[in-house]
């Protein structure tokens, strides 16, 4: 085989044991949920036993060659396959406990967790054991900052391969880095995950949830994910832990260099960040626009209809997916504006999906500069952005991205329409699982799930969730045919 | 007053005098369709005699005066100008025959006649005087070709300043230029239209068409525009005619500099044009696709299933948008993707509109080659048409458009939403008009008409014609404060 000579499977299967490694012992701690529950322990275990097997099996094999750094491709399919294999040991549990009896459901519901999705198949949430619920938020929050990220911060013996790693699982554009060692920088960002996560639970807990409630809602919230632990999502909770949420669902859609700042006082710097001012201009204006929408078309209170905003601008802006109303029986021009919402997406460098804002500005800076080149053809006006000159190779990239995620969203949508969903399915079903987002419009609407999908269409939505999470160039690139030669 | 010192509006009404006698005499043509089907002259006669007028007093006043190059500026604010202006005085016979009693129904009968874009808002067109449908068409096929290029035609001492009425009027990008000098170009274009234009209409009346339909139908087929003498547009017309419209459609979707070389035999220079090798494809790959989904689902004969899909293709993707079938009412992956040829438009250098085959060519082009930047990011790899490379100022250009034309499609359809409408008509509205289509999907399918939108609505989508047939940057250059400083 001609590609042997450039992709040394060693390498990536090295990286891959250490990933189910880590993944298996997230299970574990899923024994103490059912053993507190009283609920039968071998869902939990049986499941982290066969991902721990299979770890330290080609740990054995692979893993104790001596080390290598990692070259960009073997980046790219490491950061690829890795996502679907945690996807595949992942629903063991819900495979083994009979929860979720299909294997391709079981596939859907784990990916849809691990890329932070959030679409279930599920139709009775509640009747799962609270161990399966458990993992269920337990992928979200693995998938949220990235098992990949946790494994650099955790093996600096990945060294400078790392980087590559990084770079095909956080494609955003993050300007700032957080510190010259990678291996520090994914410790930071772990850190300040795991930190919200623990105030948000504690802030829950002290309202109306239980501490189980406050962690799955929690892991959820933090990784922009969406899975709650009820049947009507947020709905049925107190206006406090709504806010609570709310909160914390725009704290994961902030880029996560900007917290670090943060923790350091240095908050002009935060402020003086445009991707920032956009994301809170976004916030603040559409649930000004539709709160008031919902008092006077819909006759709510000023409270209510204010909350039902600001919960739902911000759970779909950030790409999380929690719903405490059905928009899609609000008046059309509210819930096209949340639709328009789905285009946009959270910020670079966040736990949220989409788009992202930054290359919204990129290309509409570019774009207002082009009217300008049209009456000074000879000058030369570069985009700036927080204060510097961009370069045209980035401009490039974010165009080529937004060109392709454009036309992967218009493709996927005539290939659901060809399976036989109405228009407005197959256009919330695409656009919502390219963005991670979880409710869509149409038969995907903020009440409704994923069960009615054919198996087809359920694998091709989880690749859509897989090229979605990894920002497009990641998978595509794998599945170029230039990736395979020479 | 600033600006008067950058733009000298003596020379803008100068150009503005000179298109007002020509339009008004293109009107005056019509005088023989009243006098032979023994109609009023006066709605004509009148409508002549108030253009000339104005264009006289204008011309007395303005265009006397020492000849002077046109800058930059003066050649946007021009073309955007006489548009508007042409498409005031172009509603004249319908509101002096009353046929339209509307102002707003009679402004954007005609801004859709001269952006070519066909769409209505009459609801029966049989039983309009004559010489009145013959005007509606004739606005087509002034607009197809564009005024400007004619008087740049016919006006050789516009000299320099020329050019930048073209590029502003045909901003798209065509790199074979048909001749050095400008005027040359612009005879050549009009030359051809109108050679075509002639063949098509005596092909039509060597079938079942009188003189009059066949006429009006090659004026409305050569500019791509749609409207048509009946109600039901061409669906009452035999296959032969059918046929017909259905070749010259397909012609005016083409690249006029390719006709050019056609008529000197050069053809192996034509099938070496990239984006004529696409448009067939297109054509030919989806009206298969459709025709194939018209005999499964729908039950038609082989002939008429092929015959209403190539009819449909080449319609919807020249932005003709006459209509032999309702596909509206296909199985939604069919019109689905109908609907998507919509996003796609003709040629550069042809009549059509839309985004422009061309661009979307260079845009796929550019973000398959960023996937190969990404594994080789230090070398140079240029986007290449037609065997030459293109410069990224191009690229550039072609991203910026694509961009304004989503945001422009995204926040027009937001906003008719907000006016009341629902979805798939807000959707179908604004990309139909965007893109001078004429049909689009919900109220605004292939067998609706647009009388039932508020006056506020048919500005606004008069306004969206208008963007589109300059292809965006004209106007928006002119509504910058930018244009208007220094």
């Amino acid at each position: 085989m001609p590609f042997r000579s450039v992709i040394k499977f060693g390498t990536v299967l090295r990286v891959l044991s250490f990933l189910l490694i880590f993944e298996s012992l997230f299970m574990l701690s899923g024994i103490f949920v059912a053993w507190y529950y009283e609920e039968p322990i071998y869902y939990i275990f049986l499941s982290f036993l066969i991902t721990a097997f299979v770890g330290f099996v080609l740990w054995y094999f692979f893993g104790r060659k001596k080390k290598r750094t990692i070259a960009k491709r073997e980046g790219y399919l490491v950061v690829s396959l890795s996502w679907v294999i945690i996807s595949l040991f992942g629903s063991l549990p819900y495979l083994i406990s009979g929860a979720i009896p299909s294997f391709t459901d079981a596939f859907f519901e784990t990916i849809s967790g691990f890329t932070t999705t959030g679409s279930s198949i599920l139709t009775d949430i509640e009747v799962l054991p609270k161990s399966i619920l458990y993992w269920r938020a337990m992928t979200h929050w693995i998938g949220g900052m990235g098992i990949i990220v946790l494994t650099v911060a955790i093996l600096p013996f990945l060294g400078v391969g790392g980087m590559q790693l990084l770079v095909a699982e956080m494609p955003g554009i993050t300007p700032d880095r957080l510190h010259p060692r990678i291996t520090a920088t994914a410790k930071r960002l772990w850190g300040i995950y795991v930190l919200f996560t623990i105030a948000e639970i504690l802030l829950l807990w002290v309202g109306e949830m239980d501490l189980f409630d406050s962690v799955c809602h929690s892991f959820a919230t933090m990784a922009t994910g969406g899975f709650s632990t009820k049947n009507d999502s947020i709905a049925g909770f107190a206006p406090y832990s709504q806010y609570v949420i709310m909160v914390f669902m725009a704290l994961a859609g902030i880029n996560f260099t900007l917290h670090y700042l943060a923790l350091h006082r240095k908050f002009s710097r935060i402020w003086a960040n445009q991707e920032f001012r956009a994301y809170v201009s976004i916030i603040v204006i559409i649930s000004l626009v539709v709160g008031s929408g919902l008092i006077i078309f819909n006759g709510q209170g000023v409270e209510n209809a204010f909350r039902d905003a600001l919960f739902t601008v911000i759970s779909i802006l950030t790409t999380t997916g929690f719903v405490t109303t059905d928009y899609y029986i609000w008046p059309v021009f509210l819930w096209m504006m949340i639709f328009a919402l789905m285009f946009i997406g959270g910020s670079a460098g966040s736990t949220g999906g989409g788009i992202k804002i930054v290359r919204h500005l990129l290309l509409i800076k570019n774009s207002w500069l082009e009217l300008k080149r049209a009456l000074h053809p000879n000058a030369i006006i570069p985009v700036k952005f927080n204060g510097k000159a961009v370069s045209q190779s980035i401009i490039f990239n974010v165009m080529a991205f937004f060109l392709i995620y454009i036309l992967t969203f218009a493709a996927g949508t005539i290939i659901l329409s060809f399976m036989g969903y109405d228009f407005e399915t197959s256009i919330g079903g695409t656009l919502s699982s390219l963005g991670n987002i979880g409710p869509g419009i149409g038969g995907v609407g903020p009440i409704e799930n994923y069960s009615f999908f054919s198996p087809t269409a359920k694998w091709f939505l989880s690749f859509l969730m897989l090229l979605g999470r990894l920002e497009l160039f990641t998978i595509l690139i794998v599945l170029s045919p230039a990736f395979w030669k020479q």
